[in-house]
């Protein structure tokens, strides 16, 4: 058992990169980390929050790259954890805070495996940033400048798990992210509710304008699935490799069926390559406890659409304020909050049997491998501008809550995730 | 000038009634206060906030009841608040805080008028509750079980205020209230809004249910205006005799139009008659700064209906739900957190003209009749259980900002107010 101490003082910084919190704190402890393994380190500060580089040359030139991020999702609703967010916890073997998995549990399992050779026999390289939560903004112009100091041969992304069977999972992409935050105003400020006879009340009008943007059997704003990529014989056979099981998965998310009533085969298909649009928070007026009569002065809506090769999130922001302007919504305002391209490398990359083989002799079991992800991430600047295969594979499993309450890792797999990277960075 | 001391004290208090915060020390201040003006008090608990009730007895037998409140509404948004709303504040002889006007400004200045006499004419009572703000749950029972303790000539409600042009007005009825919790329920927990793909959205279902609830012009919930009363041709006359400059009102509120675009006129029926349907709040997923991916586990919607005769809010909770049955949002629950019918007295009754004559002695202007407020209240517990004419006279002005942030009283309303409330007791 390797000692948890560093991973519990990390998961103790609450680095919420959307509330901006101890942010620069933890940078320092993870350049901190990143020395301590022997890595020449630097921190590049950037318009929001920075970014740490740690570098490690081994005996071969071949080099390979980790794709990290020290961030995490606000840990609310609050009330809904066992035990506080930022006060790690150990119980039955699995360790509770926010961040455990997703990434600073699998950001100390990469540094302890560079840690366990005398020497490596490749060249590492740690690019770990503080902004993925929030659909790293500032991350496209630091690889652009940088591009000759994060040249590699391979790139480790920073997700992946044991699926629902306990089977090790990688992915070879992710989809894109268009976030965007639509508001509608009213009066100036909030009014009592009695005026609700001569007033518009803004909340109505975004629920109203909301509506056209989606029946509950698909995305109705014009223009937003034109350029999706036709998928190729391949993609579609692969939906067929990949065991899912629908009722567990059903019953863990606590539903009785999956959107549409659709077969475990289509929810498959959808979760690899359908594009969303998701409403991620609502908020308008009272929202306590109890009740209070007002006429909201604004009302807005926090959504999401998860993007399909080879949608942009330009194209959709676009296509969502047109389609308020036709449907006569033209004072509801569109801020874009995160942008990011989706993303895939072929499955024929030497990276990718690398990766498939290291797991199977550290796990003993056959490595499932999805064409891409459900989730997104900054995957396009490496392959599409800095031109490195990229193979995503990490410590976690079903009952991780990743952006939930209860956030949690178990500790053998910790050691797993130590092993494997060693074997990758060995095999390479 | 009277002292300010016993106002500002009672206005420390932050007695909200949604979130039961210091109710107890709200209505011992009161009874206190009222037993300084020389009443024989009472502080009778319910199963909700504790009622006052105070009496002094007079030269005559003739008896008015006085309604009042000492709850208030919520403060938030506390960032749109000059001053904190429970320090009060006096800038430009205008004390600001929550409660200066809505009730507890007008609370002081009936102790005040009533404290000025050696001997009172008549006899007084006090009916002071702590629950107005969240519709008057447990007034009911209290008024049915001491309907002879409350027993009166004439009741004087709490509300009224100074239009815009500064003309005294008195009301004659009021709304009714039906307040609503709608909650769509979805995944057990939040989930990371990569599930999109195939888990349905519990604020999409929600936005989609309320949708149905109205159109831009007319509220589309099969039964909902079944028992609205034909207008007879005096309540329609009356509309002419009120002044109503829209394009101030428009002005002071922020907005550019009326809904519908409706000139004046139809605006001012509107609020004198018009029931409706308002989202007091809405609430799913991340509200807080910034971008977070989450799919909710449950979205909610506080909805206010304002009735006017003889709509009934029971019969309103039952039209929703029967809607929502039959437009397939039976998964929807509908919660009923405030009920209240709605209330009116005939123009023609002696305690009206009392009032009117009573301002006018004061103020020197002509009073403002309107039949009804925009507004709620338990008003028909007295008017149509005790059977006591009921008219309503207030301090305020239409700088109050009631129910919004930087509530406030004009310090001269004040005293004026105090004046007025001792010529109704001389000519009652």
């Amino acid at each position: 058992m390797h000692d948890l101490t560093p991973l519990i003082n990390l998961l103790k910084i609450p680095s919420v990169s959307a509330t901006h919190e101890h942010m620069n704190e933890c940078a320092e402890k993870i350049r901190d980390l990143l020395s301590e393994a022997g890595c020449r380190t630097q921190i590049f500060p950037t318009e929001g929050h920075p970014i740490v580089y740690g570098e490690i040359k081994g005996i071969s030139d071949r080099c390979l790259l980790f794709y990290d991020h020290y961030d995490v999702q606000p840990p609310d609703p609050l009330e809904e954890w066992d035990s506080p967010p930022f006060s790690p916890q150990i119980r039955n073997n699995r360790l509770y805070a926010r961040g455990a998995v997703d990434n600073k549990g699998n950001i100390m399992a990469r540094i302890e495996a560079v840690k366990s050779f005398d020497e490596l026999p490749i060249t590492v390289k740690f690019l770990i940033e503080g902004e993925e939560e929030i659909g790293s903004p500032h991350l496209e112009p630091f690889v652009r400048e940088h591009a000759s100091l994060l040249s590699s041969d391979g790139c480790i992304w920073e997700m992946g798990e044991n699926d629902e069977m306990k089977r090790p999972t990688i992915f070879l992409g992710v989809k894109g992210l268009c976030y965007i935050e639509l508001t509608s105003r009213g009066p100036l400020t909030d009014l009592h509710s009695a005026y609700a006879a001569i007033v518009e009340n803004p909340a109505w009008r975004l629920i109203d304008a909301l509506h056209t943007f989606k029946t509950k059997d698909r995305i109705t704003i014009p223009g937003f699935h034109d350029s999706i990529r036709q998928l190729e014989k391949e993609e579609q056979e692969i939906i067929h490799t990949i065991p899912f099981d629908a009722e567990d998965t059903k019953k863990e998310i606590g539903i009785s069926q999956f959107t549409r009533n659709m077969p475990g085969r289509e929810a498959m298909s959808e979760i690899l390559f359908g594009p969303t649009c998701n409403i991620s928070g609502l908020k308008a007026g009272y929202t306590g406890e109890g009740s209070k009569t007002v006429l909201p002065s604004k009302a807005i809506a926090k959504v999401d659409f998860r993007l399909v090769p080879d949608q942009k999130p330009e194209a959709v922001v676009t296509a969502v304020k047109n389609h308020l302007s036709n449907q006569g919504f033209s004072d509801i305002t569109v801020k874009c909050l995160g942008a990011l391209n989706p993303a895939r490398t072929s499955p024929n990359t030497r990276l990718v049997s690398v990766v498939q083989e290291a797991i199977l002799s550290v796990c003993h079991t056959p490595v499932v491998t999805y064409p891409s992800m459900a989730g997104s991430g900054p995957m396009w600047l490496f392959t599409d501008i800095l031109h490195i295969p990229t193979v995503s594979t990490a410590i976690g499993d079903t009952e991780a809550n990743i952006h939930s309450p209860n956030e949690s890792i178990d500790l053998s797999d910790y050691e797993e995730g130590i092993d494997i990277i060693r074997e990758i960075i060995n095999r390479f």
